[in-house]
C-alpha cells in the first residue's frame, strides 16, 4: 500500500450499471474531479464473478480496475463471501445459517453464511483463486479486503459438532467444564459432551459461562473463516496484503485477536452527526474513542474503509451532515490515525435496502450538488496533508477494553438489568482525557503497558490475574493507575472470585468493596470531597452502582471524595493509594462529567502528561496529534478563536510541530 | 337493493340462539321498535350450515330470513368463507395458511384460510352454491356479501408457486425480474424462479421490489378469491348485486382493483370516539377521510356495513359514546354518501372474543336501556331522510391515495425510519379543505381528473410516469395542483428515479429536491412567508421531513415561504409556478394547521371551489353535501348557532338546497 | 415440625462445595454464629444424586444433613424435581415441556418437565423412593418440601391427549362443550374431540372459555403432580409432613385448591425494597397482603421459605436492603403469621443464573460483613420470639380473590384492555383495611364466610351462583358486603349472565349495572358525596372504569356519592342498601387512596371490628395482630413515637396482649 499519500475514495459498484457505459465513463471523469485515488471493488460481486456454478467471469472486473488505474485510481479488491449468489443457497442448504431457535435461515440479505460449513469454504476457496490468479500481481490493486462486516452467529449441527470440540480442547474433560460453568447449580452437570448446545431461546440461556464460551468460540470461528480467506489468496499472491472492515462498538468478534491475523485495521464509521439529544462535540468524542480503538488494535495507522459523505437509510432519521462537518469528519479520521477516507458509497444504487444511502454521486447523477462540492474539498485537503500518511501517535493513557470483559458482564444477571452502562463508563474517562488533549489508547489484557503514564481500568468485571499483575507492577514502576467500581469480580470462567475483591487490586487499591447498591435510572447520591485531600476534587453526585468499599487495615487508602448521604455516608467515593512508585486511585461510583473533568485534568498533570495543545483551547474544541502534526478542530455551529487562528464552524486547522514551534498547514 | 330509503340494522348472529326461540321472536318485536329494515345474516354460519361435510342445513336461515322479511326485514346474505367449520382444518390442512415464518396455523379464528388452495375453493364453492340455490332469487335477500373482511396473507407452498407464476407473467424473464427489484445490490440475482421465496423474517426482507410485489400479488389473490366466490353465488343468481366489506386505512387490498368487482362499496366503521388526545372534530375528520374515500373508490353512495352503536371491545379503552354521538356518527355516514347506518351487532355474544363488543341489544336484554333509545331515534331519522338515498356529492378536490405508494413506502429504509407519517400527511391537506366545506374525492393514479378545479398530491413518493403526465394536463387545462415533499421519488419497480426529480413534475414547478432532511420528533424549523408574495401565508413550523428545492433557471417558481433557520435557510419551503392556464403549487415540508387551513382557504377561493355552506361556521362544526341536501354537524361538547340554528351538543340539522335556498329537514 | 420455636435459615446448596471440605466446615460455624436452626437441602440435587440413570449417591447428603443435625440444625428435604439431569433430557426428549408454539424445549434451566409424562414420572418417583427410604424416618428431617416454585405449562402430545380426557370429564358431550364456550361464534363448534389443542400463537386465543379451561387444566395438572410426588414419599414415610413453595400474586395454580393437598403453606417472598416509586410502608402493605393470602390459604400459620437477607438479581436494579430492613421484613413475616424466616442462600454459587443473588455469606466468606451480622440479629430476635411460633390470627375481614376470575377477566377482551388493574383494585381495599389495623383473609369462593364481620368483592368478574348466595345469606345475618365495580358479569364458563347484573346481588345491593365506561390512564370523573348520607364520605376522583347504576324500584339503594361530571353525573358512585339484618356498599369505580381510608374507618367502626392497636400510630406505622401478641412496626426512614416507645427507623416493637394489657418483649 502506498504511504506517500491519504487515500480517498470509497466503495464503487459498477456491477450495478454494467448496462449503462455512460454512467461507468462519467463515474471515472466524477472521481477525478473528486481527488478519488482508491476505489473498494468486488464487495457484493460473487453472483456476477459466478453466475452460475463453476463459471466465472472476471473480465468485467478486470476492465473496471485497468480502466480505473489508468486514471490513478487503485483498487481494494474485496474477497466476495460475505454475500453468496441465489443459486448456491438453493442448491446447498449447509451454507445458510442456523439461528439460535434452530430455524434454518432461508437465501437472504447478506452475512448469511455458516462459517464451519466445508462446502462453503470450498465454494469461497474456489471464487477466492479465481480473484487471487488473475489480481494477485496486478499492481492496481493495493489491499485485499476479506469478505465484509463480518458477524452474527450460526448455530447449525455443524457448529454444534465444532463447538464441542473447541470445549474438548478448552477443558480436556466434561468434569473441568462442569466446574468451570459451575454447572451443578440448577443440577446441570453434562455427562456427555452431546449434551451440550449452544445457547437458545428454547434451550439454556443461564448457565453464564457456556454464554461466555459461546461468544468465545463464535468470536474465534469469525477469526478462523478469516484467516481460511486470507491464505487461499496468499497462497496465490504472496505479497498481498489484507484487511477487514471493522465496526462500532461491534460485539461478535474480539477484535483484538483478530487484528493479530490483519496487515492493516480499517472500519467503518458511521456516526449519527447532529443527533438531537447530544451536540456534535459529544458525538466527535464517541468517535474519536473508536478511532483510538482501531487505531490501538495494531498501534499503528488504519483506514477508515467506510464512512457516508452525507447520511445513512438506517438510522432512525435520516440527518444531512451539515456544511462543513464533511469535513470535519474526514479529517477527525485522519487525526486520529486514519490514512484514508473511504465512503459508503460512490454512487447511489436504485434499489433494494440502501437505495437511500448518502453517496457521493446522488440518484441525479449531478456534480454540482453541495454533498458533491463538499467531498471534493475533503479530497483537495487530503492531498494537502499527504505527509500525515503513516504517522504514528504518542503513548500517553491508556483505557482498558476488552471483549471477554464485555461478553462476560452482559451474560451476568445483576448488579442492573436495566442497564451496566459499561461504554458510558468508559466515555466518561475517555471524554475526560481527550478533552484534555491526551492521546489514548483502548488496550486489552494481553497489552504491554510500557511507555504509558496512565492506565485507566474502567469496569473490569472479569479481570485476569496477570493482568492485575501487570497493574500492580505498572505502579510499582512509577505508573498511574485508576480502577473505577464494579472491578475484578470474576474470572476468565466467569466464577466469582472467592475472598476480598477488587480481586488481584486490594493491596493495589488499599481497600476491598464491601457492598455494591444499585440506583435507579436518574437517581443519585451526593459526595463531597475531603478537605485538604492530596488532590482536590469538585462535590459531585454518584450514580447508577455504588460500591462501599472498606478501606485496608495495614496500608489503608486515603479517601478522597465522600458519600454524603444514604446509609453508605462517608464511606470513601474516591480514594488514592501510593503503590512503590507510582499510585493508584479508585473511583467508587458513576460521577458528573466535571468531576472527571477536573480528576483527570489534576492527574495528568501529575503523572506528567503533556496536552496536545500548549494553551487551553475553548468549548467544545478538540486537539488531536500524529507525530509532528496538530489537528484542531470545531465541534461549534459557530467560529471560535484557537491559537490564534479563527476556526469557522465545523472548522478544521492543522499545524506541523517542531521542537515546540508550531507551523500552519491547512 | 331499495333506492328508496336508508338501510338501518345490522349483523344479526341467531346460529347463537336456536335454542332460544323466546329470544329470537323477541329480536324481531325489538328491531321493529328500533326501526330495523335491515340484517345481515349468515357471516360466520358455516359450522352450522354445514356442520358436517358435504351435510347442508339451509332450513334453520330460510325461516329466519323468511319471519324477518314478512316483519319487513331484508336480508344482506353472507358467504360463510371468512371462517370454516373445526372438521375442515382437521382434515385438510392445505386449507390452513401458513405465516410468513412458515408456520402453518393450527384452527384459529376467522380470516384463516389459503385463498389459493384449490381444495378450500371447492368446498366455498359447494357452499355458496346450496346458498345461491336456496336464496339467489329470494325476494327478501337484497345484497350479497361476500366473506367478511377479507385480509391477511398466506405463505405456503401454493401461494408460493402460485407467486411464481404471478412474477413470470409480470415479468416475463428472470433478467427484466432481476432489473426491476436490482437485484445484483448484495448479489441477488435470481438465477431459478424456484429461488424466489416470499417475504419471510429469516429469509428476504431486504429486496424492496420483492416486497412491494408480494404485496400486490396478495392484494390481487384476495381479489381473485373475492372474484371466485361471486362468480360461484352469479352463476347460479345472475341478479343477485355484491359487496365486500371492507375497512380503515386498510393495506393490504389495493381497494381500487376491489372496487371494481364490486357491486356496491361497503364499510366497516370503527372510529375511537372521545379519546383523551383528541377532539371529536379531529375524530369526525378522520372518519370521514374514511367515508370519502369508500364513496370515491366508485364514485357512488357505498353502505355503512358495521359500526357501533355504543363501544367495541378490542379498542385499548372501551369509551362509551355519549349522547348524541350514535347520532351524529350516524348522520356523518349519510352526509358523506352512506345508504345505510348497519351495526355490528343486533344482540351481544354470550361468549368468546366479542361477548363484550357493543350490540342494539345487552346480555341484559332491556329496551329500555340507552343505547337501544339512542338506536332507535337514529332509526327514526334515517325513515326522515330517506329522499337522500341515493345521491350524489359535488366534484371539487381529488387528494391522492394509492396502495402501490403506500407500500412501496412503507417497504423503504430511509428518509425517516421512525416514521414517514404518511397518514398524517394526507391529514394536513383533508381537514383544512374539508373543514372549508370542500366536498374531497380520494382517488388513485388511475382516476380521471376531469370536473375536479384541485388536485393534491401529498407524499406520492411512487408517482406513475402516466399520473405525472395527468397532472401536467390537468394544470395546462387550468387546474389547480398541490405537490408535497417526498413526491416522484421512485416507479412502479420502486427503483429511485434518475435524473432531477419530483420526476415528471420539475417543469410543473418550476424548480428540483436538491436534498431532504429528516427531523426528530418534536424538532421544528422556523420558515417565514415571502414579503408580498402572490398568496399570503402565515408564518408557520417544519417537521418531519425538509426538502431543499432548487429554483429552475430558465422558469423559475415563485417562492411563498423561506425556511428561516437551519443550513437551508432562504430555500424555499413553499412556491407556485404557473402552467399553462393552472398553476402548481409545492410545499417542501410539513407545517401547522392553521398554515394548511390558511393555504387552503385561499387556494379554493383562487380555484373558485364553493363551500358547504354559505356562511362560516363555528369552530368544531362541520358542513357536508349531498345533491341538494346539506348537513351540519355540531362536534363540540356544547350547543352552537350555525345558519341561524341552535345545534345541541353532537347535534345535526339537515336542510334541502335549491338554488340557494335551505329548506331545513332535520 | 417443631412448634416451640420460629425457623431461621434457607437454603443450602453444600453440592456446590463438596471439593471445599474447609468450606463446608466453616458453613456450620457461622450458622451457629447467625442462629440458624433449619436449612433446606436437595431442591436441585438431581444431578448428584443420581449423576447416572440408576445410578444413586445419597451418602454425601445424609452426611452433611447428620453434621448439622449433630450442630442443632434441622433439614427440611427438597425433592429434586425441579431440575432433571442432562442424561436425562438427552435421553428421554419426552421430560422436557413443549411450549405453545409447538417447540419442544432443549435442556434448559429448571421446571422444566412434562409434569404429564409417564416417564418423567417414573424416574421422579425411583428418586423420591430412595430419598424417602433413606430419610423418611429421620429426626433431622422435619418438612418434605415437594419440588420447587411449580408453574408454567406443557403443550407436549401427551398434554393435548391428558388436556381432552380432562375436558371430556368435565363436559360429557361436545355438544356440552360447544355451548360452554360458545363455540359457534366465528362458527368454531367442535365436532370431534382431537379438533381440541391447547392454545397457541399460531393456533386458538379467542375461544375465552377454552382459554379459562386451559388454566384450570394446567392448574390442576401441576396439583396432581404434587400428590403423586407427595404420594411416593408418603407410601414409605406415612408420617411425613409436606410443603410446596408459592409464590408472590402466582397466575399458574389455584392456590385454594394446591393447599388443600400441604400440611403446610411456605412462600417465596422477595418484595422489591426501596423503590424509586412508592415508600416503604407501600411496599410492605403489598408484601402484607401476600402474608395474608399464604396465611388464609390454610387458616393457619405458614412458613416463608424463602427471602433475600440482601438482594436480589433479577430485579431491574440491585437494591441492598438499607440497615434495619431486613428485621423489618423477618417481623413482618412473623407478624403476618409465618412460623419461619428463611433464606435463598445460605451461601453464594460462584457462578450461572444466581451468582449474585443475596446470601447470607457471600464470596468472600466473611462473617463480618454487614449482612451477617444483621442476619445474626434477625436470629437472634427470632429466639426472644419463639413464643409466637403456631400462634392464630383473629378474624375480621375477608377479601375475596380467586384464580378462576383472575384467569377469566385476563382471558377477555374488554372493557379495558389496557390494563384493570385487578391486583390495584385489591390493593385500594386491603391497604385502608390494613391502615386501619383490621386483620384481613384473602378467601376464596370456597370459603366460609362464619366469623367474619366485613366481606368485600373487589372486581369479581366471575361470580359462582353459589357464592352470590353466601353474600346474600351472610348479609342477611348481619354481616357487611362491600362489593365493587364489574363484579357478577359471566358465570364458571366465562359466559355472560343473561338478565341484570351484577348476577345474584342486584336484590343485595338495590341497583343494577347499566354501562360500564372506561377512563384512559390519567383520566379522572369528579365525585361528590351525597349531602346528609348515613355514611358521611369524603369527595374523590372515579379512574380506570365508571359503571353507571340503576336503582332498584321496589327497594332502591341509597346513594352515598355521586358522579359529578360526563354524561353519567348524578348516577350513584356508592350507595348502600339495607339487607336484613345486615347491610350492603356498593361502589361503581376506583376511587383514591383517601376516600377507602375514609369508607373503610367508618365501616370497621360501624360494623365494631376493633383496630389491632389501641390508639391512633403515626403514618406510616403498622400494627398486626396474632393471637396475645401485637406487632408494631415503623415504615418511615426516621424514628417515630407509637404507644410511648421510640421506634427507630424501620423498627419493631412487639407487645404481648392480655385482656387489653400490654407487655413489651421486643
Amino acid at each position: 500500500m502506498q504511504r506517500e499519500k491519504l487515500l480517498h475514495g470509497g466503495d464503487y459498484n459498477p456491477e450495478q450499471w454494467l448496462d449503462r457505459p455512460d454512467i461507468l465513463a462519467q463515474d471515472v471523469v466524477m472521481m477525478k474531479q473528486a481527488h478519488v485515488n482508491v476505489v473498494t471493488l468486488g464487495v457484493f460481486s460473487w453472483s456476477l464473478l459466478e453466475p452460475r456454478e463453476g463459471e466465472y467471469h472476471l473480465d468485467w472486473l478486470a476492465d473496471i480496475i485497468h480502466n480505473l488505474y489508468s486514471n490513478g485510481i487503485f483498487t481494494i479488491l474485496a474477497t466476495p463471501s460475505a454475500a453468496r449468489p441465489a443459486w448456491m443457497a438453493q442448491k446447498y442448504p449447509e451454507v445458510r445459517r442456523v439461528r439460535s431457535d434452530r430455524t434454518r435461515e432461508l437465501f437472504r440479505r447478506r452475512q448469511n453464511y455458516c462459517y464451519t460449513s466445508p462446502l462453503y469454504r470450498e465454494k469461497v476457496r474456489a471464487i477466492d483463486e479465481q480473484l487471487a490468479r488473475r489480481f494477485g500481481e496486478d499492481p492496481a490493486v493495493i489491499l485485499w479486503h476479506i469478505s465484509n462486516e463480518m458477524g452474527g452467529d450460526c448455530h447449525c449441527p455443524l457448529c454444534q459438532a465444532e463447538f464441542r470440540r473447541w470445549l474438548q480442547r478448552r477443558y480436556g474433560s466434561l468434569g473441568a467444564l462442569n466446574k468451570a460453568w459451575n454447572a451443578r447449580f440448577w443440577s446441570h452437570d453434562y455427562t456427555d459432551w452431546e449434551q451440550i448446545e449452544s445457547p437458545a431461546p428454547q434451550g439454556e440461556d443461564a448457565v453464564q459461562g457456556l454464554l461466555l464460551d459461546w461468544k468465545r468460540f463464535v468470536s474465534s470461528r469469525h477469526i478462523d473463516f478469516f484467516k481460511f480467506e486470507r491464505d487461499c489468496v496468499r497462497a496465490l499472491a504472496p505479497k498481498a496484503r489484507f484487511t477487514a472492515n471493522l465496526m462500532y462498538r461491534f460485539h461478535d468478534i474480539d477484535y483484538h485477536d483478530l487484528a493479530r491475523e490483519l496487515d492493516v485495521v480499517s472500519w467503518d464509521n458511521y456516526p449519527t452527526w447532529h443527533k438531537a439529544t447530544e451536540t456534535v462535540e459529544q458525538t466527535a468524542l464517541d468517535t474519536a474513542m473508536m478511532h483510538d480503538l482501531f487505531y490501538s488494535l495494531k498501534g499503528k495507522p488504519f483506514l477508515m474503509m467506510e464512512s457516508s459523505p452525507s447520511f445513512t437509510n438506517w438510522q432512525p432519521v435520516t440527518k444531512q451532515k451539515k456544511p462543513g462537518m464533511a469535513m470535519l469528519s474526514a479529517l477527525q479520521a485522519v487525526a486520529h490515525g486514519s490514512d484514508s477516507v473511504c465512503y459508503f458509497q460512490w454512487r447511489a444504487s436504485r434499489g433494494a435496502e440502501e437505495k437511500f444511502h448518502g453517496s457521493v454521486v446522488g440518484h441525479d447523477g449531478r456534480s454540482d450538488t453541495r454533498i458533491f462540492r463538499e467531498t471534493s474539498q475533503v479530497g483537495a485537503a487530503l492531498e494537502e496533508l499527504a505527509c500525515a500518511a503513516g504517522r504514528q501517535r504518542p503513548r500517553q493513557a491508556a483505557l482498558v477494553h476488552d471483549w471477554p470483559n464485555l461478553w462476560a458482564m452482559e451474560g451476568s444477571s445483576g448488579p442492573r438489568n436495566c442497564g451496566m452502562g459499561y461504554w458510558k463508563e468508559l466515555a466518561c474517562h475517555y471524554n475526560a482525557l481527550a478533552r484534555a488533549g491526551i492521546t489514548v489508547d483502548l488496550i486489552g489484557q494481553d497489552a504491554d503497558l510500557t511507555g504509558y503514564g496512565l492506565v485507566v481500568v474502567p469496569m473490569l468485571y472479569l479481570l485476569r490475574e496477570d493482568f492485575a499483575a501487570k497493574l500492580c507492577d505498572f505502579a510499582r514502576a512509577g505508573g498511574t493507575v485508576v480502577v473505577s467500581q464494579w472491578t475484578g469480580v470474576v474470572d476468565e470462567s466467569d466464577l466469582c472470585r472467592l475472598g476480598d475483591t477488587p480481586y488481584g487490586l486490594t493491596e493495589l487499591l488499599g481497600l476491598r468493596r464491601a457492598e455494591i447498591d444499585g440506583l435507579y435510572d436518574g437517581e443519585t447520591r451526593r459526595c463531597q470531597p475531603v478537605e485538604n485531600a492530596p488532590l482536590p476534587l469538585p462535590a459531585t453526585q454518584a450514580s447508577v452502582l455504588c460500591e462501599v468499599a472498606v478501606l485496608d487495615e495495614a496500608s489503608p487508602a486515603t479517601p478522597l471524595l465522600l458519600y454524603g448521604e444514604d446509609y453508605f455516608a462517608d464511606a470513601p467515593a474516591a480514594a488514592v493509594h501510593p503503590y512503590g512508585q507510582g499510585r493508584a486511585y479508585y473511583l467508587a461510583s458513576r460521577f458528573t462529567p466535571d468531576f472527571y473533568q477536573a480528576f483527570y485534568n489534576a492527574l495528568t498533570e501529575e503523572a506528567g502528561l503533556e496536552a496536545a495543545a500548549p494553551v487551553p483551547l475553548p468549548d467544545g474544541v478538540l486537539a488531536t496529534r500524529r507525530e509532528g502534526l496538530l489537528f484542531v478542530q470545531n465541534c461549534n455551529p459557530a467560529p471560535v478563536q484557537a491559537l490564534g487562528v479563527e476556526l469557522p464552524a465545523y472548522g478544521t486547522a492543522v499545524w506541523q510541530t517542531n521542537a515546540g514551534e508550531l507551523r500552519r498547514m491547512l
